[in-house]
């Protein structure tokens, strides 16, 4: 086993971090608990007044999410499926450079529950990937539960953050940042090209939920 | 949280398991394990010389694949990718009423590493189940280890087995039957429809086992 603790990891404590979509309740769970952790957090949506308003319930800055894309140095993207190409497609050029987190999950519903959508480009990871020629596009914090991020009586949150990306130097600060989040622990787990199953996963969590009255993650053994 | 306990689940331990394809080290691992708790375990291979010498190492019977599938309770099919859907259509006759565990993993392997191939069916479990037509295929086994299956000296395997179907009494028959692998649990992980991206992920855990000179599996917190 090697390389498994935040030793090895870089310092990402000074870093700002914007999310887009971050008016959802991902979005928000994921910046309350990087606020918490010390970080600068931009709440980014298409209007800048909704983007304010859930801000403010967390005690961040909210913005239109082309300023929050140009401001952050970390950008995650938290939006609904539907508008996720369009949207990359509008912020290509204050991302360019950028490392950007994409944790969407493109799933359908239906009555037996949650089901992984077909994607085009394999996943909404490379998707992202394919519209963000100039970025440096991560894919992680698939499976972290809003609830949880969300419920101030939960201090630790029980998950590794499953971290892919084919830019080693930028899965690194993802995995560290992950391991702000207090409970959680970022896992490097594959290049981009595996990222279809990741994202998929979450809709066998979501069975698991239903099935075990639970709010369940993994944690990835051995390592 | 609610019966996520085996006190909830099917006594199993009277069950002959057959093992499909128990030549391969997945399918004599399994095979070694559920010998080990007492159960009795038939290997199947093409040629039946092969499975018995396969079986003999492990102290089990050996016979051809239509013999075990014929003669077992529960069936295990852990049969190289390739020759899945042929072995199973040979099998539709023996294989009928009967409780089939689906632990294929469709993948590719290049430079980089292991890959999730297409699967027309969606994976290879639907594959068996639109195959196996008077089966009750369940999906389950996808990610432990064969290095430490028939390791000697691991004693335990910190493990969660995935297991899902769209039959409930067939997935807790499935369960119970993980839990009877000293130190794994068996977690029912949605319908059938859901398990590509388990199968899937076995790719991810090849990339985690690189990176971090592991044996991965994966636990579900929260359950």
């Amino acid at each position: 086993m090697v390389e498994h603790t935040s030793v090895d990891l870089p310092d990402v404590s000074a870093l700002t971090i914007g999310i887009l979509g971050g008016t959802g309740d991902q979005g928000k769970g994921l910046a309350r608990r990087f606020s918490l952790a010390g970080h600068t957090v931009l709440i980014g949506s298409r209007s800048a007044e909704r983007a304010q308003e859930a801000a403010r319930e967390i005690g961040v800055r909210g913005a239109a999410n082309a300023e929050v894309a140009a401001e952050a140095d970390v950008v995650i993207v938290a939006v609904p499926w539907e508008g996720h190409k369009a949207l990359l497609e509008s912020l290509r050029e204050p991302l360019a450079g950028k490392i950007v987190v994409d944790c969407v999950n493109p799933l359908g519903f239906d009555k037996q529950g949650a089901y992984a959508l077909p994607v085009e480009e394999g996943s909404a990871a490379q998707q992202a990937a394919a519209v963000l020629t100039g970025s440096r596009v991560v894919a992680a914090f698939h499976h972290v539960s809003a609830v949880l991020l969300l419920d101030p009586s939960v201090e630790e949150i029980d998950l590794d953050v499953l971290v892919l990306g084919d830019d080693r130097e930028a899965t690194d600060v993802v995995r560290a940042l992950a391991g702000r989040i207090p409970g959680a622990r970022g896992v490097y787990a594959g290049r981009l090209r595996s990222a279809h199953q990741v994202e998929a996963f979450t809709a066998n969590l979501i069975s698991i939920n239903r099935r075990y009255k639970a709010h369940a993650g993994i944690r990835v053994t051995d390592v």
